[in-house]
């Protein structure tokens, strides 16, 4: 029963309709920007990364509890337990009670046929392609290998969605395949230690998004994170801090499971503290050197001498027993010049053989290691500066330097994969990760062949700022921009699509297990010391971690040199949702006369908003050693919406402001641009744009 | 730099402002009612369960990277568990890196001293109590057993808050003991299998909450969970749902570390299907018997035959190598007549012994069972039906009937506890298990011998309706309520105060894993299908699961019968929080004339929220079968709204409202206060005393 009388107490019905929308706008935000979102969202499929080729039908496969899946093609346990998981997820989803069934397989409503089961240990290149066509009483599944078949299961799932009949998949037909075969994720264990059990959810992400390489970067300076038994002393000087053996066996056979490489790396020469705090005889320098998260020197190994040789030759002998895969990533990258510069020993050796510099010494060192990984029947692996002419053509280079460094690369002949512009830890948008192509650049004038050699490319997860519990946040969801490029045909690239989709899809990668949702407000309260956080959210939704590495911060009253990651900038998020749909607003405002005074409506929204926030907040940041740090930050975000209220007034009455007004808010604005708490105020670009508007140099 | 200019841009200056405050309540809303309840909140000390004694003193003891805790007294490997894992946890609070350290004790920041280690297996009514002494440099946790160290390091957890110079505690003096020795919780893992790791994270929450007893109700009709070697046709009949014998012995220990016992329960001679399902020669009836949750008449154990009872000789002599506390639950309760009165040769039994009935027949299979728990050095503990004069008065019963059952059993020599009014899936609000006493009604006529045998109490988590997914956010927070109820002194009973705590509390329980808070929105988006749940969480935070035993629901495709629990009712929380406050605000402005405008002002800013939802709820609603059913409480919680809004408005005018239109209005409440989708629409009863006071009767 609807009431047929207005419950509008007001008299102005102009300003009694305004306050209505704004309350309700208001009301249903779960964040300030989640509603203007909402209706820009077509419901069409939210598929990522795209499919090489989709085409729709009309009408739908209805998922009900008599759903069954059968595998009808080649046996691989890995097929059989990505059906266990595809069922296990769609029970969560649908609340239907799926269950593996020995099923008639002509019956199953999804029949999965791989034509052949996928090598023993997964290799590069492997067919991933798949071909999913729904018609209204059946799906199909093909694949030439149980690989691609995993892919298209996972496809599959995103295609579910609830309807007025229950839960269905569109009848569609999807031939689907990568357009590079290396899609990796970095992960940096070395730096702070990762756990399995984050590892695992991380994989899971990752195959939700059809990446295929998880690429551990296991020694640093900070620690070596895999248990050696021939050389304890290396994971013992780790704080306790490892995988043992078992842990990476376990941690393999679930990636493989997922259809994921897990390739290691052990950094060297340089990198290296974590290996010499334990066998000091392998530096060049003397000693002694310290475990941990501290502030030393950067050590380098002697390569000069052969008992290095015969050490590495040991560990990697070990190491390739616990990780299958063809290629061992040897790092090679930022070798220091001083460990081996203050040593004659190693600078007569340099000048013994008739070598110009230390760049020579490494490039003997990566030849001399490079046939000692080839004995142990692996494939060498290392960043950029490992490129040498001397080096055979196997080698594969990584290129943290760029498109140019990796093409030139690929025009001597090596393969390489990029990383550079896909480091998630420099904290960019997933929009600026999302326009690097390894195609581009540089490598756009390779010739055919020469761009075969680009095999893909890799996100990287430095962990020097992030936790356990935090690195959730920093790989997800950025990371699913990075995939879809990797993944999507090189024409995939509109980002208001892909920032669409990517919002879908985060949550559901919440499902997996992963925290990049579920933790922050959490640590909001955490910081807060309390559970009204309302008002520091409303900062923190608006604030961003700064960019780059231009994080300085130690912990004010610590007794050692340590940065515990508990602060606004480890809870905020990489990239401010309410600030960049702001800037679209502010930007429609500026640039469309149409649509002026509904987005004038939204815009004044977020800024009185903004600007009754401080107030709120001053009481919660006095109160807390943590939080203090933030306060000009509230303050200016204060500034800036009265500045935008003022600009947005002078602009509807088609007044201009003086330029004393102007002065006095771009310095506020000046200020909001530069870190401080190593945080970006990330509305002031917008603001300024209303500022100058409304107030333009004459 | 604060601007001077107004940034208002409206002219009517009260409805500016009255925008304004609106606005600004608003925006910082994570839930309608969070700003509501942030103002309440006093900045004093959070502790739940609030202790025996507290003398506050003035200053505080900071908290910084140099805080060091050292256990000074009896050695108590539980007690080094308990300080490490408070180090961790503060360290998770603060951000700063505190490890165990070997440190000097006399310098500890924290100095704890336990006068002697607790016993090998934990004990009923083994002392708890602790002091904990803090001044301005250093905290002093004493205590005659470890048990009580461990509470103490709790409380000394809750204390410690952000302020303006790092973390503190306060300077304070807390002299703490429990009420009652047995403060229980009974989690069914019967009817839904609960995996290991839910258990350990509701063993953290029972720790924080300093509760002391796991009751494992192991058995029932839907499964056996777990493992028996002898007889493994128990747990194969349980679909693989069940522990293992070295998950048991896991189970025992965590809760040991933490100062709980862990207490089995196997429920007979009724609820026993699932032993019958692997031998059914122990029934009255031939069978055969299913497996699992299925509908299906109960079984009974034919009680008569001697291989029942050489069953249970052998099955009880396994168990209890497995769990070492004292006592052993055997159920007892509910015994269905109709297996054994069509079991000729049972009735015959009956009557060749002289008994009258089947209460006869159960009372002698209790005197054999105990002698048979006795002989196994165990304690027997039945429900009420167990109590019978000719059991030995060692015997404990567990009261599901009440207090005044409870105080019958006293009164004949039975020690006994309550769990009368902490059934927590009956779903009521906090404040109703709070003012459950086992002390009152009958209770509070005995004798202080009497009241001796009265141990305490525990809260029943029985699971029919709950899963691994929802039952953290049915057990919590609200079981804090009944710790509280269980551990503070029996004049600790404002509702008002336990609930700002409690809602402090319930976010901290938060880090220790438990999802009852971090589930909710992720549940909301899987029913919606989509990230944007803005309007769908406006009315899944006014609506509680149907209350007592109600729910009535089967999924309405499933081919068998079956009960998917993945509806809004399984999402929505036990407790509307919306709800309690918006009656409260009701209550006052219809009592109060002095804060008639304040709170009208709130009133308005839910009402107008809630008419306006419906309009943007309906469409996710139409195009999905699982919200479905949810159309008509979205659509009355509108109409309500707008009876609320036209009450208010005849109110502010001193208007009467015609008859006709209460009548109207009246019905739409009595929908609500009526179950639909099995979800009872929470703020019906206040808006219902609006539409009376605006349309008195005459």
């Amino acid at each position: 029963m609807k009431s047929t009388t207005s419950p509008h107490s007001c008299q102005d019905s102009s300003l009694t309709s305004y306050i209505m929308r704004l309350l309700y706008s208001l009301v249903i935000a779960l964040s300030l920007s989640t509603w203007l979102a909402a209706s820009d969202i077509p419901l069409t499929l939210n598929l990522m990364p795209i499919p090489a080729k989709v085409q729709s039908g009309s009408g739908q496969l209805v998922i009900d509890p008599t759903f069954t899946a059968a595998s009808t093609g080649a046996r691989d346990a890995r097929l059989d337990g990505g059906i266990a998981r595809l069922l296990d997820d769609l029970s969560r989803q649908t609340g239907m009670p799926l269950t593996v069934r020995p099923s008639d397989a002509a019956h199953a409503t999804l029949t999965i046929r791989a034509q052949s089961a996928g090598r023993k240990v997964q290799e590069l290149g492997e067919d991933e392609s798949y071909t999913l066509e729904i018609n209204a009483s059946h799906a199909s599944l093909t694949a030439p290998t149980a690989l691609g078949a995993l892919h298209g299961l996972q496809t599959f799932l995103q295609l579910v969605a609830p309807t007025p009949a229950g839960f269905a998949v569109p009848v569609v037909t999807i031939n689907d395949q990568p357009r590079f075969s290396w899609r990796g994720l970095l992960i940096d264990v070395g730096r702070h230690f990762i756990p399995l059990e984050i590892m695992k959810r991380n994989l899971d992400g990752m195959a939700a998004m059809k990446m295929n390489v998880l690429h551990l970067h296991l020694s640093d300076n900070e620690g070596f994170r895999v248990e050696s038994k021939r050389f304890p002393k290396l994971q013992e000087g780790s704080e306790g801090q490892y995988y043992m053996q078992a842990e990476v066996r376990e941690l393999v056979t679930y990636a493989r499971d997922r259809g994921i490489r897990l390739m290691p790396e052990l950094e060297m020469p340089g990198h290296s503290r974590a290996i010499v705090v334990g066998y000091p005889e392998l530096a060049s320098e003397p000693g002694p050197y310290k475990a941990g998260r501290i502030a030393q020197a950067e050590p380098a190994l002697d390569v000069t001498q052969e008992k290095t040789y015969k050490f590495l030759d040991k560990l990697i002998g070990e190491m390739v027993q616990l990780f299958p895969d063809a290629y061992l990533h040897i790092g090679g990258d930022e070798v220091d010049d001083k460990p081996w510069d203050s040593n004659p020993k190693i600078q007569e050796f340099i000048h013994a053989r008739g070598m110009k510099n230390n760049r020579d010494l490494q490039a003997y060192f990566n030849q001399r290691l490079q046939k000692i990984v080839a004995k142990h029947g692996k494939i060498m692996m290392g960043w950029d500066e490992v490129l040498h002419p001397d080096l055979p053509k196997t080698v594969v280079v990584q290129s943290w330097r760029g498109q140019e460094s990796l093409a030139a690369a690929a025009r001597q002949g090596y393969r390489g994969l990029l990383s550079y512009g896909y480091y998630l830890d420099l904290i960019w948008p997933a929009a600026r990760y999302y326009a690097v192509d390894p195609m581009s650049g540089g490598a756009a004038s390779l010739t055919p062949e020469e761009q075969q050699r680009i095999l893909g490319g890799e996100a990287c997860m430095w962990s020097e700022y992030v936790t356990a519990e935090t690195i959730d946040s920093r790989i997800w969801p950025r990371l699913a921009a990075i995939a879809e490029r990797l993944w999507s045909p090189q024409n995939v690239t509109d980002p208001k699509s892909m920032y669409q989709r990517m919002n879908e899809v985060s949550w559901r990668l919440g499902w997996l297990g992963l925290t990049h949702e579920s933790n922050y407000l959490p640590m909001l309260r955490r910081l807060a010391g309390r559970e009204d956080i309302a008002a520091l959210r409303v900062l923190a939704d608006v604030v961003e971690p700064t960019k780059d590495y231009t994080r300085t911060e130690v912990w004010p009253q610590a007794p050692v040199k340590t940065t515990p990651l508990n602060r606004l900038a480890d809870a905020a998020r990489p990239e401010s949702r309410d600030a960049r749909e702001f800037s679209e607003l502010v930007n429609t405002y500026l640039q469309n006369d149409q649509q002026k005074s509904d987005v004038e409506e939204q815009i004044r929204f977020f800024l009185m908003a903004w600007h009754d926030n401080d107030a709120a907040l001053q009481p919660l940041l006095d109160q807390s050693l943590l939080l203090a740090e933030d306060k000009p930050l509230s303050e200016d975000l204060s500034a800036l919406a009265a500045a935008g209220l003022q600009a947005l007034d002078a602009l509807d009455k088609s007044q201009s402001l003086p330029d004393q007004w102007r002065t006095e808010q771009l310095a506020v604005v000046k200020r909001s641009n530069a870190p401080r708490a190593n945080l970006l105020l990330m509305v002031a670009p917008a603001i300024q744009k209303l500022i100058e508007a409304a107030s333009p140099r004459r």
